[in-house]
């Protein structure tokens, strides 16, 4: 066996003793490596090259250590779940550990594409060079088709660069899904047309392993102008494929469904900048959707902070993509977020631009004046 | 609309006051459908049918609840992703919220396979119809295709039921996979001839969307007698497609790479039995490893225990799956193990079998001797 030598960093942070956390770190090169007591190997280069090394380690905080594993390059194979299965696969399984972010060298970051749009290209599709991108979203569920088409024309109607549809709009039997997406992208087209504007509807193609594909090669046909999809649910490989896919080639927003489990717990699990940001842009997200500060969920102003980060922190020459501060965001909040995450966002509004007496293009237009 | 009226539970086990709770359980039947402000929703059958509700609500402890909500079955559409959703998209981004366990009627549940072989099926694949199944994994990472099969050879010589790859292996280019799923089927094929077993040898196929169907059936032509697959870094959708595929048809064993954060917390993510237990048999496990407690891990021994009830709870027509227990189990604790979870169980023990001094044959079957 002879190894290229190339290698990887994934920092972990770690809680506990010096002691402990030393330990950890130690546990860590061997269990998610070569998983097998270390006293026991038999082969020296095994031990030398397979085996993980504690590049670093300090104590970043009262009972908190960051510790830097080198591993070597070629154990984590050339694909996305091997490199997740190195990185946390089985010490996902044990608490106090957090992976804090990845260091790849380009080398292995050049075998991924990433967001085959990012925020240039998604802006150049948009037409829209420096302000800041609005979105909305065709809710709520139980709408039939031709409702929330009349939804997504008035939003388009009012301004916004994206619709996207409701992350809880799959397939079911009172919205089916060829019909909504048929419906919307049709009226967001009207509108467009009315408008001069370039519009993108954006429906949720998430669906089981054996559909998802289909349904994205419908939306194309139908003339969506992106996609929707979670990666919590789908696999972020399975978003990796949707957006290297060259027959597709729409650019994927992802929606966080079922991986708030992750990042919650800031002991453990994975970190806000290396999930959102950089491997949601190894799985090819031009843009993600993540519950911004002070709405519905429990992200801090720190949390955003370095989620945004990581959506656009050097990663090979992949593209950046665009955070997407989301979940209970209020029009009367805009001149806030502008100047927490400056004009290089979308703004995503879903049920507050309901509120407006004067109806939703009149909301819509409003939330636009403020960008 | 018209709903059919058919519904199913999620139980979720909430932390905080009383008043916190029952708010909370009122913001997930919001939030885990319509996503939509209550007061402006305006059509009355949204509210009353689409939103689910508060069947049950009752304190289990000091400051720890479990509130039963009910949804409609049509919220949840037909597929996996959609059910993992509405159970817990959003609700995964908030902290202190974990689901307990899913109670779907037999007309939901029968939506989906489930293992194709469970207990009883590999019980007959394998000719064992009492003792608990034996196990060992072919590791550690760095052995060449060649060395890992002279592994299987010796553990299938030594009786063990199945024999599985390490889940680091890849498709590592020092150990590729084609090469060594050949070999290790040969070995094992081999041992079979000459002792008159049925040892299954169970690749590792976790791999990228668009590789993994082809690993299943470069595996399945090569002679595998089942397939290890790790939903966490695939996608459980993407697991029960595999399972599914009658031209592939054999039996699955889930690893659980990178689910553990959504169990390792007491207080958020999802319950070993729904996860481990109901959630990889709807996607189609014949097998689960888990970490067992007493092990390198930290699951306790109420884990284990509830996950091993999720294996076997009724849940449609769906069979049963096999409890595998196992990180860093050692022969001494076979009498042990086999009292805390019976007869129907696989043990699999890894790198301690490479510590007798008699040679891997000879710690085959001294385990052997133990069931």
């Amino acid at each position: 066996m002879r190894l290229s030598g190339e290698s990887f960093v994934v920092v972990y942070r770690l809680v506990g003793s010096l002691d402990e956390c030393r330990a950890t770190a130690d546990d860590i090169c061997v269990e998610q490596t070569i998983e097998f007591p270390l006293d026991l190997v038999w082969k020296e280069e095994i031990s030398r090259q397979i085996v993980a090394e504690v590049a670093r380690f300090r104590e970043v905080g009262r009972g908190v250590f960051l510790a830097d594993i080198r591993y070597s390059a070629e154990v984590a194979g050339a694909d996305l779940p091997q490199l997740l299965t190195v990185m946390f696969g089985n010490f996902s399984l044990k608490p106090g550990v957090r992976v804090e972010r990845l260091e790849l060298p380009d080398s292995m970051a050049g075998r991924f594409n990433g967001p085959r749009f990012g925020r240039l290209g998604l802006r150049r599709l948009l037409g829209v060079e420096n302000r800041a991108l609005l979105c909305s979203a065709v809710k709520p569920m139980g709408l039939s088709p031709r409702e929330l088409a009349d939804l997504a024309y008035r939003f388009a109607l009012g301004g916004m660069d994206m619709v996207k549809d409701d992350h809880g709009l799959a397939d079911q039997p009172f919205c089916p899904f060829k019909e909504r997406v048929l419906r919307c992208a049709e009226s967001v087209d009207k509108a467009n047309r009315e408008t001069g504007g370039r519009c993108l509807y954006m429906p949720n193609i998430t669906g089981a392993a054996d559909s998802l594909f289909e349904r994205a090669r419908f939306a194309r046909q139908a003339g969506a102008g992106g996609l929707l999809v979670a990666p919590g649910l789908v696999g972020l490989s399975t978003m990796r494929v949707l957006a290297d896919d060259d027959s597709i080639a729409l650019p994927v927003v992802a929606h966080p469904a079922l991986q708030g489990s992750f990042v919650v717990h800031p002991d453990q699990g994975i970190s806000h900048f290396a999930l959102f940001g950089q491997l949601d842009r190894l799985a090819g997200a031009d843009a993600v959707i993540f519950p911004n500060y002070g709405g519905r969920f429990s992200f801090s102003l720190a949390d955003c902070r370095e989620l945004t980060a990581g959506t656009q922190a050097p990663l090979g020459s992949l593209r950046s993509s665009f955070p997407v501060p989301a979940g209970g965001m209020s029009v009367g909040r805009v001149p806030e977020l502008l100047e927490f995450f400056g004009n290089d966002v979308i703004l995503l509004i879903g049920g507050d631009l309901h509120r407006h007496p004067g109806g939703l293009v009149k909301a819509c237009r409003e939330f636009r004046g403020l960008v």
